[in-house]
This record gives C-alpha cells, structure tokens and sequence, in this order.
C-alpha cells in the first residue's frame, strides 16, 4: 500500500485526493494546506491526518509519495523538499515558473535520483493517449501536420491569477507544448507565436493575452499548430488532430451528453463539458495511476522532469516569438541555461 | 449512513457492492453467496461482512437496505423476507418468472410497504433519461412512434441460463418494455412479436429465440418497435429514438472512445462497448443513488414493483404472441390475474 | 438516342424531364396532360412537342420510351396502351391501386414482353444501393432484423389525396415493403401492421392513418421493421439499417448541409431535406439511366413489373393486417389472385 | 440568353462548361484550345464552335462572357484582350504568377471596367457559404481564430506543374488566404509561414514544399491558421473552422456517402472525395451561376481583381516568410506594389 501525502487542498488537490481514494493500491494519509480549515474539510472527507507544515508532512515516514499541488511559486522549494526526503513526487507543473530556476532544480532532482512525475494529465485522456499510441506505432506513416486546438472554460481567470500566471504561453499552452513532443516522439526546433486580447479586456490589462496561436517545428519538419483561447462561451472544447502520409487520426472534441434532438431545421446535439476538471475528469485518475504502477516496478512512461523543462523551454520561445514578433529557434533558448 | 446487505455475489452483485462503495451515503455492511468462497472474496474486497444464510443477513438489524442479486428462482422469497424483516428492498427484476405469482407476491409486499424498488437500470443510463425527461415535457410533441435497438454481447448465453431464463421476451425485451411505459408515461393495449433463430442454433435447442421484433400500441395509438438480439458480432449496440409530432430525439448508440481515423478510403471510429455492463456502467450506481435518495426522503420516482409486474405482463403478452402468432390485447393477460 | 415521352406533366413529371435532359443518351421527344396548359409550358422548358392525347403519344413511333407519370387511375390503361404500342414503359408505382387488377395486367405485360420498370427511386439512391450491395455481398453476414424509418414532408397530404391514394400502406409503406425484398434477397412470409391517427385528424376524417408500424418475417426468419409517418414536422426523414450475424450497416438520415455550430450548450447541424424531392433528389435520375442502360442492353437489374406486383401484395397483407387486426400471411394473399 | 466562350480545354475548361450547360440563362457559344482536338472534342460534346485562336474568340461579337481556364501564364494577355474585347471576364486566378505584373494588370482591368470575377471557387461551396453568412451575421461574435485545413488529392502534382505553380503558397494557399479575408471581412497585417517536404521527395526537388503551416494576423487581432499539404493519401480533406467569443462553426470535412458499417470493433463511414472536382463540384456552378446573376444586375459579391490581388499580396507574404524564416508585414510587400 502506498501512503500519500497531499499539499494543497484547493480544486486540483480535491481532485487528486479522489484520485487516490479510487486507486486501490494507495491510501491518502495526510494533507497541508497554509488554510487549516480547508485541510480539516479535506482531511475529513477522505479520511486522512492534517500536517501541520509541509515540512512535517515531508518528515512523515509513512509517507512515500507527496502530491504537489500547491501554488506555483511554492513549487521548487517542495519538489526539492519533498525529493530530498527520499519521497516519490507528482508535481503540478511548472517546476517554477522562472526557466532558469526551474532549469538548476531539474539538475537537482535529477541528482537526487527520486522518481518525480509531472501532472500533465491530458497524456492520460483515453482518446489522447489512442491517438499518440497509433501514431506511434506508425498507423498514419510518417507525421506531417498536427493540430491542437483547446478553448475554455466561459470565463477568464481572475487578474490576480493573470498576473502570476506566467502568460499564457507558460500556463496553458504549455500543456500542448508538452503533448506535441509526446504525440511525434521529437523534438521541436523553432516556435513562432502570436497572441490577440478578443475576448475580454481584462487579459489585456493584466498584460495578457486570450487568444494564441502557435507554430512549432519539429525536427523531421512535422509542423505543428496550437489554437488556444483562455475562454469558450460554450464550454471546455479540445481537440487535437494529427496528419500523416498514410492518413489522419483525430481525438475529437467530447460533448457532455449523446442524445440528438431534431426540430424544425436544426438538428441538435448535447453541448461541452464546462470546464477541464469536467472534460478530464478521468486522465487526473489515470495520471496517477501510471505514477503507482511505475513505483510498482511496471514499465509505464511518464511525463518527468526533463519532460517539463523542455515544455517549458517551448513555452518560453513561444512567449519570446509573440513578445518580439520573430521566429524563435529552441536552440537559442537551451543556449541561454 | 444507509448500512447495505447484498444477497449474491456474482457479476451483478459485485456491480452493486461497487455502487455501495461509491455513495457516500452507504456503507456495504454484509454479503450472502451460496458459493462461501465467492461471499468471501467479496466480503473482503469491500470490507464487509460475510452472512451465513440469507435469513442471517435479513435478521441483522444493522441492515437497512437489502440489495438482492442472486438467481430468479430465488427471488419471490428473498423479495419477501427482506421486506417482511422492515428491510428496504432494492432487487434485480423479475420478482418470479411465472406472472401469477409475481403477481400475488406484489399484492403482499403492497401490504407490508416497505420501499422495494425494480433493478431497471437502464432507466438510470444519462442519455435515456435526458431524453425520458425531455419527451415528458413535451419537447417532440406528442409520441407517434419509438424505436428501441438493443443486441449483444458478442456471444449466446450458455444453454442452461437459456433454459432458466424465461425466454427471451422476459429475459432481455423486458427491459425494453419498461422503457416504452417509462418514455412515454402511457400505459400499453396490444402487443404483438415475432422471433427467430438467426445467429446461433444453441439458442433454438434451448427452446428460445435469438432475435426477436415486438411493436406495441400505447394508449395513446403510439406505436413501439423493440428489436432486440441476444448476440451481436461487434459488442453492445443500444440506441432509443422517439418520433413525435414536434419532432424527433435519439439517445444514440455509445462507442468506446471517441478517436477518429481516416485511411484509404475509409473514416473509422471506434467500436461499441463490449457487454452491457460496459455499455451501462455508471447506470447501475446511478440507480442505487436514487433509491439512496428516495429513502432519504426527497421525491425521486424509481421503477417500483408495479412496474415491474407490468413489464412482466407486457413480456407475459409478447410471450403469448410469438407462440400463437397473434396480436394479443394487454386486457387479456390481466384478465388473468 | 432514347427518345422519351412522358405522360403527366406535374412535380413527378418534371423530375423525369430533368432526368431525361440529364441523360446524354436520351432526348424528351414529346409530353402529354390533361391540363394542356400544363403540358405546353413543360414541353417549352424542355424544347419538347406536346401530344394531344396519351394515344397519340403511344402513336408516336419517333418515341421509344414512355414515362408514366400521371395519376394512379390511369395507370393500367397507360401501361398496356404503351407496352402493345411496342415501348419500353417506365411507370410510377402502382399499377393498379387493385390488386387483382394490378395482378392481371402484370400478366398480360408479360404476354407482350417490352421492357416495363417501377419506378421504386428509393434503390437508386446511392447510399440505399451501397448498403443493398454490402449487405448482398455477405458483409454484415446473415440478415437478422432491418429496420426502415420514413416521416415527412412537414403537411399531410390533402383529403382528396388521401382519399384516392390507396391507404398509407400502399401509398407510401410500399416502398420500405419494396425495399425489405430487394435489400435482403428474400421473400416474405407474413406480415403485422398498426396505424394510428397522432399527428393530423384530417388524415384520420379521410380514413387513412399518419402513423404505422410494419413487421415482415422473411423467409430465413429475418425480421424487418417499417416505422412511417405521413408528416415529420422537421422535413423528410429517412433511415435504414441492416443487423446481422457479422455486423450492421446503416443508410443514415441525410442533413441539408454539413455545418455544425456549438453555441451555449448545444452542438447545431443543419436540418434535413424538406420533402423526398430534396431527399432523394439524384435518385430519380439515377433510376433513368438505369433503365436506359439495360434498354442498351447491359445487364442492370431493376424493379421490374413482378417487383411492384409482390410489393402490392406485402400493401395489402399490410392492410388487411391492421384492419382485421392479426398478422397475415403472404400466401393467404397470393392465394386470393 | 449570355453567350459564353471558354479559353482552354483542359479538365477546368470542361468543368466550366458543365456550368454553362446547367445555367438556364447561359449558352456556350464557342471554344479555344491550342489542342485543336481537345478544342474539337470539347466544342461537340456541349455543341458550340471551335475558335482558331483567343483573339478570334475575342472578336467574336456574339460573346458575352469569356472564361479563362488557360494555363497561368497566358492568364495576363488574356485578361487583358478580353477586357479590352468589352467582353465580361470570369478567369482562373492568378491573374499573372508576377506579382508586380498582376498589380499592373489590376489597374489596367480597373480602368477597362468590365466585369472581372476570379474563379474562387471554394466561396461558393455551400457549407462554406453558410459559415461565412453567418460569422458576417456575427453568429458566433467577435471573429478570434480560424482553422483551415486543406489537404489532397492521393498524388503529389508532375515536377513541370510544381516548377511552374508559383510554388505551394501561391498556388494552393492562396485559395485559403483569400477564404480567411472572406470569412471575416477584415484586411491581413502579418503573415507567418513554414513549410517542409514531408510526403514526396519529388516536391523537393522540384524546389516546392509539400506541407505549410502558416499563421495569419488580422486587422481585429484575430488569428488565421492555414494547414495544407499537397497530397493525402486518403483523397481530398477540406474543413474550415472559425471561432468566437459567443461561439465556434464548422464546415466539416465531407465523406463521399452516409454509410456506416459496425464490425468487429470499428465503426466505419464512408470515406472522402478523391479530389478538388469532387469535393467542390457543385461551387463551380455555383460560382459561374453567381457571375451571372451579376451581370443580370443583382446585388451578388464576387471575388473580384482587387480580390485576387490581395490574396496574391498574402500567398507573397507567406512566401517570403518561408524563404526568410521571419514573420513578414503585409504593408511591406504593398510597399513593394
């Protein structure tokens, strides 16, 4: 049985405790958040111990595997926390939000030698995660195009979190940054990226944008287009559709609901799901489920930490292409750390 | 916190144990198998208890809610002295498969009162119920014609459960019966049925048909198609469309994922579910949630045992008018009663 | 060049004019009906003469084909007047709302031996022929059940329509009864059909039915299921699908266009076809050339005068099931003739 | 009655001609083709004259409208002398492959007045046309980002067609590039474009590219991508989406029938068109039916030379983009003009 310690108790760390209830093969003993009567409601709802710190629930030997799910500026300092005190760590991405910093501690980590896994959960989509397989496995032939679109939920993120977001690049699109090298199995080689304020002016006065688009080029030339808007009035809409010499494979976007209606001239179909924690709702379970099987000594591929630092270093060419308005090649990121 | 005894440990009652673990509102206090081996397995996957007998497990006051899965021939019984012992009664339909004593036993178990409710789970399935609740309220106008698909899994029940069964039209078509007064909110005045063996000769040996076309008239004069096939090659194919004069709605047929290829000259999706508890998973728990819910005292309407004695009679009825090739009057088979 | 005349001037004859100015092997020689009017203005649209009665356009020896587009009352006459004139006859179904006259005649074209086809459009259409072509190819395996949905135009027809038409089941069902042989390849045994007056008491006050339920045994035991109404409020609403031991195939409903928006909570395609001359607007062209290429002698299979006579037959069987209420047999009928 | 003459009579010529043939209101009155047998063939199949040469075609007093389905570069003098002609000119684009010789000819045409439509034919594709309505109608408000995918048909076009196409984004982009400024009425700022040979070598050594990815910037902000490639190996795959702050719409891909089969564990539908005149086999009537109904005087838009200059000026900008690596101004290339 693998004990589980939770930091952060807000939605994704919600989420990630159901996560562990589901899993039979772990138990959820204690969680810490700095908001004690959010940990109590937590704690009590699944049955667990309250930390009274991070630094007790990283001192807590039962535990073996910490869950980081905390705010982004706590991240680093916990990854290494939670890695020196020999526990296995599934992390939020980013390590931290500062490429550099998040570059030395991947160092670290990796020095350390514990298994880390970061929670880029949409790997763990059924239909994503059919997609990449066949791919893989050559179904289309070689892959020439790939699109990613994701749009969502109906409103946009408060200010404060616009402003220590990182930008949109660094905080959404980053996840398909990630899925685009997970999907080619390559590497990218330059970034082009340009973003709008369409939807809301609020994103713009935080100094961010709502709309991006988004080119990369892989190193077998497979090019690849993100389509991301911060907002979607009709719900939570991915989808992700890859090109290649022998066909085209496509994990479509998902509706809430499979009843049609036909009325006067319309034919009418249920609608998306609201949000992301709706429209993938399954891959939190399943990401976690990968990370006990690999610390069960199965042979499952993650998402690690080299994994999020090179999503990263995209994101940062992407946010560098729309900042000066010029193709960035990734090589001059590397070069920088 | 509702305390669940479940009578069965077979396939079904494992189901049932699974909707116990997940509702908050109930705990699993008790299992019965003939089989001890099977009650111990299950015991000890929910971390229940194992009863001796079903007369132990209905005698524990601890008990509040019986949940019997065990086989026909059992039920009339188990049905009774559960409801006898003040025990809430959730049971898998049919309460007996000869209809004059389902019949008698209805009568008595209106005089004790206690709450039982039918294991219909499909009435529980998201998409037929959006599209119940959106004909109730009028949204195609009023019911002309249903059809109601329903074929699989990919293999014939073996011999002895055909033999055991019924037949067909009370074994599956039921099912769909059920549905057709539940859609519509009207009761049934004809039916009539015919049947084949198309798919597996076994099925013929075993005294009963394989594929099998029932129309009833409503109250109303709206007429329901039911086809339905106790085999289909490519899984589990379920789709329910009511035409009306408004217009038309469809709780579509499910597949497995939602992943799309295009190769040569061909568009391919992904296939069906594979058996219905695939095709009906979150059904069954969303049954047990509303007999929870009923029992807590909110207005939730679930299958009770006039229903199901009036599917019976429906089935009671196709039965008759594949055997004497007739059309036969609903009036008939409860002039018998 | 095939030169054609046709017999009635209204919609139906204006789509075989199409059909014949689309046919590069044929050219519209002359027209004829009754509204002279009528038949002037068709005769210029297509740069065609007009005849002055039906006998002079069989009198015609320029003609070589005669289409039969004009009321159902004229038929018998028109297609022995044509047939002993020596042309090939391409004729609206039936040939006689009569069955024992339609019988009759059937006998007597055969004596004289022109070619003579039905004009059954709906196996011309070309997702309908693909499905009849797999299914006949063995790709489904064996036919277990088919089920054939037909609703619309948006309004029933007039009384006097209504009154002369024969009834639902021979006016409009004899189609999908067409259908059920030519898809399967196979006889009927018996058939069972309910009507109901849902959607328009007009159409009851003119003693038809606007709704009904058909079930056909074939003579493997494949069970085939017709579900039509005189009026879908949303337009024309066709739809087959074939189950069998292998798989299912599905002709599915056709939309007027292919754009889908999703708006708020719902997912919006386009509507469907208004009426079947939208729906089945190819076919009928389609059926042309068909015929004008086994009159060039290539060996292309049509619905031929035994075609219409058994679908007549299944009309009636289909009629004397609903009025006497029981399910009639095929031969119980053949054996009337 | 507008009488036509068509310049070439290669498979867009006859294309053309069909249009004229199924236009009512049109006659075609004579063809040229430096091919005197394809000119011959051509002229009997739709009963027309054969001219010895353009400028005799232009000469020819009778004609209306002349359509110019010539190979590229002879579009210029064409357009010209027909112009001059006071004949209404319907041409393939480009106007001239040089893109300062398009933009003299463009000012010359506009001092001519004649009316002048560019074959765009992709705006008259019905599902096309009824996205743009209504994103123009503001159905899915405020315009963010547009998806265009084009790809196909199964081979890669002859190295002499690549050497003198212009190159990908002058030939085939710019279908699309022209779509986008259609779409949402709004004038182009910058363009980014890469592009790889990806599928056949031969491209390569012809000096093209055989998969682009391009982005565009409109004047809102609102951002453009373009995936094209020049051979699919599953025929040809055509879908525009457009997305906004109230909604998303779609033209979706087309399949060559509505047939579905279910086996084993697939659901498979019918595939795509092979090519271009397939899937866009109606817009080219459509397109010429559009011309017409201008020149009778109705209020119809066009694509007109300004039109066709613009997505030049783009496809210029994409080019230089993929040639330099660097995101080019649409006001820079202008500034060239």
């Amino acid at each position: 049985m693998i004990r589980v310690g939770i930091i952060g108790c807000g939605r994704i760390g919600q989420v990630h405790g159901l996560s562990v209830e589901k899993n039979r093969a772990c138990t959820l003993h204690a969680v810490y958040d700095p908001g004690e009567a959010n940990a109590r409601a937590m704690a009590q709802r699944f049955g667990a111990n309250v930390a009274v710190s991070p630094e007790a629930l990283f001192a807590e030997t039962a535990i073996d595997l910490v869950v980081i799910a905390s705010p982004t500026d706590a991240h680093e300092a916990q990854f290494l926390a939670a890695a020196r005190a020999g526990k296995a760590v599934f992390g939020e991405k980013p390590i931290d939000n500062n490429l550099a910093r998040a570059y030395a501690t991947v160092q670290t980590l990796r020095g350390i030698g514990t298994p880390v896994m970061l929670g880029f959960n949409r790997r763990y989509d059924r239909d994503h995660a059919t997609l990449q397989a066949e791919v893989r496995a050559g179904a289309i032939g070689r892959v020439q195009s790939m699109q990613l679109a994701s749009r969502g939920p109906n409103s946009v993120p408060s200010p404060q979190y616009l402003r220590s977001s990182g930008g949109f690049y660094r905080d959404k699109c980053v996840h398909f940054l990630d899925l685009i090298r997970w999907i080619s199995g390559e590497e990218p080689l330059e970034v082009v990226a340009m973003g709008s304020v369409l939807a809301d002016v609020s994103v713009g006065e935080a100094g961010d944008v709502d709309t991006a688009a988004i080119v990369v080029r892989m190193q077998s030339g497979a090019l690849a287009h993100i389509d991301n808007a911060r907002r979607a009035a009709y719900g939570y809409d991915d989808r992700i559709e890859v090109f290649g010499t022998q066909g085209v494979i496509e994990s479509q976007r998902l509706r809430s609901g499979n009843v049609m209606r036909i009325r006067d001239n319309h034919v009418c179909l249920d609608g998306l799901p609201r949000n992301s924690f709706e429209r993938y709702a399954d891959s939190y379970a399943a990401a976690l489920d990968a990370f006990v099987e690999k610390l069960q000594g199965k042979a499952v591929e993650v998402p690690g930490i080299e994994d999020g630092l090179m999503a990263q270093v995209m994101a940062e060419a992407a946010t560098l292409s729309a900042a000066q308005s010029r193709i960035v090649r990734i090589s001059e990121v590397l070069a920088k750390l």
